[in-house]
């Protein structure tokens, strides 16, 4: 189950599980897969940022992928974040995950790359180095510290027939959605475009013509109920739906702290059953649990009036 | 009007007025002034980063400091940016607006600081120089390159008793003031937290102890009101309050575009007769004024709704 | 006296001269620009990064200007650098030096810039700006921030006529000159190209088809005589010379630091009354002070053994 | 062999060779190390970043060791450099070459760290999960973007027994230096300090105080004698030797293109059979060649005159 170019809807990010004292916890995995399952997301992407990858042995990197392809079955496509920076792993590790059975791989931009004609050179020489692996091109500057104009995008997926999708994730990123869409309309290839940023701009994205979301809010049936009331064209119940989990999502987006606060909101729903990181990483303090406990039970009300 | 230890409440960030042509609008002042007045704000913040100073010459900078402080007359303190790189206009500037009446300047780390003791040694000398000036501490890494940890915070204000404010806007950054709070408790000077990101995460903040908000959102009575309830103790209605208008929150705090959201609905709400920034400047598309359009119909629905 | 499409040999980028106590030493600047005409400049570039431009007031430089105007009297053309981030002030300081004599203006790009496409926007709308003025690009990535690939250089070169020279500085650079200078081959507009990094390439430079140099090293007849000598086919010459000053040019070249070795020596030969910097400032230690005079020490013997 | 406070001289940096297509070239080893043994090296570093140790899986990577520590054979203690990111990485590295005879190995401040206390909390960690393991504090920011005042450096050094060595390239950094020196005088723990940035200080460094270098010019004899001359108490001899390969040192230090200048030197010298990099790599042009070309005619004359 390769990528397609009609691919849309909700691609969670999933975390990668940890036992409290640093070890894998393989075992979380399926219940992990379950609850994304649960949640009827059209696919997952696994071992990115979020996803503690550069924190992981090249052999545990390699059981998660295992893990995780077991238990999706065939369901939903996984796609598997990549080493950006040296190509020997990233090649390694996508043939390991293309032969068990990925739909494809997130390639980001390695942070050195200076000056559009220098990004250009990286990506056509990754996608040589892939051959036919799909691969999603990760569009996150904040992240990254590569930078890259519509133009470069569409220079990218116009000229190298692999790159499968687009992970939209700039900030501001809402003008460059319409820009790509626009490209489209005179000629340039057409690729799924799904968002980042935690779902932040979601809705208004989705006006822009977005396809769907790839990121990691702790409540994938928001997104996922977010994208079908657009889609049934009530923008204002898709907005409803938003707001009522934006203080939320907006708490989970903190810089640094964010995953910290989704891994404990997965685990207080039952998907882990730790929500510890590998060190090095971000603790909540109590005073962080308690504003997640307040935000929560304003949840648990808005989701109520809202029907 | 100097700035004094009790200090709390709404400061908000005042943009610069231009014409659509690039020059300066002084005529739009006293209006501006009197719309931030209204809202009950308890001072004003002016040339900050968001008030385009470093577009403006010297002696544009002195043309609307006088203008701003004519126009409050006296009403609510003033605070303005000074130049943060070099100290002969910082202390031109500041002795300036010291002369006319405003209330005290507000001072960024240079981009070149690296390390707590470069840090350290560049605020002794500001205050130095400052004399007897009351200067904010603007903590901002997001937009000035330069982390402060808390306890270099701590020592600035320890070690320099004209440091007469905090501007906390690094993120994620909850529980650096619940740090600086606690360290309060311990024996640190106290100096007023007022808190930036365009209100982001205000009714949070002042759960852990902010003083009240420094930042520009457009509509300064949402603050006034979040910061109200709280102080009522009623944490609820502060959220309630915060929610309704989080969606256009979120929007306005876009990097790069937001000041160009924020002046657009300044101009709808006739705090301004003009939404133009000064060359280079962002401007918005028609896609981000539907979206700005969409978003202030959704508020006045909630704002109704909230009673 | 504009600049001309034949400008070569050495504009010396000159420093601004202070008193101990900070104040402005006006009164250097007639002895300054005499020193460094008598070692046979063809030009002189004021009001740069090492010109500690930033720390002056808008009134202070323009004083500078005119001091250096003054002195040199109409015997090489004066380059003046222009704020880079504020159009307002840019424009401000370009038009006073430009009445006042001044051959052209240097314009970097604002570290804000972002993608290939951001930087040609920006100086399309500075070469608009500025009008006529000749304007000198300069590429400084170390400095700025901002990468501008060679291919970026060429459509600012070929499609903004006023841009007059370029002043190269990037880090590694020779491939790039090498680059241009092949490009013009191929119908690229031929602008002078003068070099960086304070001297530290440039007999590579030379090779690669640099045009001089404009930079600061403190014994501006070493870029001299390796022109000359490169200039008569006597590559050994022109390494035996840059090679006798190698050492000091390696130190004078420390980030940071290096303008006050620039200041002590400068002051030490008799071109400036005082070394001082304005703050902030680097300070040299006595062990800087004391490595200086071993390298000055062995210089002589260099020379002299040099003939 | 572990590191030992006494540890002095030289430390050369290995390069990873590869063969033109980029796998690892094994059997080029034993040459390599017989090439730098042959110098008199006092030890070697090997994985760090100028062995393009993020291209190298780490099967590849321990392969290299492996084959480092056999052609060595216990003659000098060799150093790894580790992961700085991923503490599992790092921990399986250092376990997996400890345990193969390696004399201790070399960290990196992984680029996220901001602030004093960060930086402190992080390595308190490092040290305590490389548990006895001997780790060389790489303090190098212009790599790493990580910048460590001297206070930081000596709280590391004081409360870390484990921390054996300090790789010092901050630039500038001499005074650094001097600074850490004058510390031990008041009581700092001493641990050897060896220097980088390719030697383009190293006899100012050993005037300063400095016990040999860690860095990877590819001539290592220039180290070997600089250093000799200068323990013999002659620093003009040291200056001398030093000066007749300044060019070439400056030439190979150039950021992005030196290893690509190194690895051609070690190859046209013997040391390596093949200069290739392994992609994302830099090639050197036709007028690189030229230039090194040029500067090694040069240096044979110089050593020739210098006896």
């Amino acid at each position: 189950m390769r990528l397609t170019p009609d691919a849309a809807g909700v691609y969670v990010i999933a975390p990668t599980p940890f036992r409290e004292d640093g070890a894998l916890a393989l075992d979380d995995i399926p219940r992990m897969v379950d609850f994304f399952l649960a949640r009827e997301v059209q696919g997952l992407t696994v071992l990115g940022m979020m996803g503690e990858a550069s924190k992981l042995t090249e052999a545990e990197a390699l059981q998660v992928a295992h893990a995780v392809l077991e238990a999706v079955n065939g369901q939903v496509p996984v796609v598997f974040g990549v080493p950006s920076s040296g190509f020997a792993a990233m090649q390694a590790l996508a043939a390991a995950v293309m032969d068990a059975g990925a739909a494809g791989v997130m390639v980001a931009p390695p942070g050195t790359l200076r000056g559009d004609a220098a990004v250009l050179r990286h990506y056509a020489a990754v996608a040589e180095l892939l051959g036919d692996t799909p691969f999603v091109l990760q569009d996150y500057p904040q992240g990254t510290g590569v930078t890259m104009a519509p133009e470069v995008i569409r220079r990218i997926i116009d000229t190298l027939p692999s790159c499968a999708m687009l992970k939209h994730e700039d900030w501001p990123g809402l003008d460059k959605l319409s820009w790509l869409r626009a490209a489209e309309a005179e000629g340039m290839r057409r690729v799924p475009i799904l968002t980042g940023n935690g779902g932040l701009f979601l809705p208004d994205e989705l006006r822009r013509g977005a396809d769907g979301a790839m990121t990691g809010f702790a409540f994938p049936e928001m997104m996922r109920d977010v994208i079908r009331a657009h889609q049934a064209g009530d923008v204002e119940r898709a907005a409803d739906v938003f707001d009522a989990y934006l203080p939320l999502v907006r708490y989970e987006q903190q810089p640094g702290l964010g995953l910290a606060v989704r891994k404990h909101v997965l685990t207080e729903r039952g998907a882990l059953s730790c929500a510890a990181q590998r060190r090095p990483g971000a603790r909540l303090t109590r005073d962080d649990l308690a504003d997640i406990a307040f935000l929560l039970a304003r949840l648990q009300r808005r989701l109520a009036a809202l029907g």
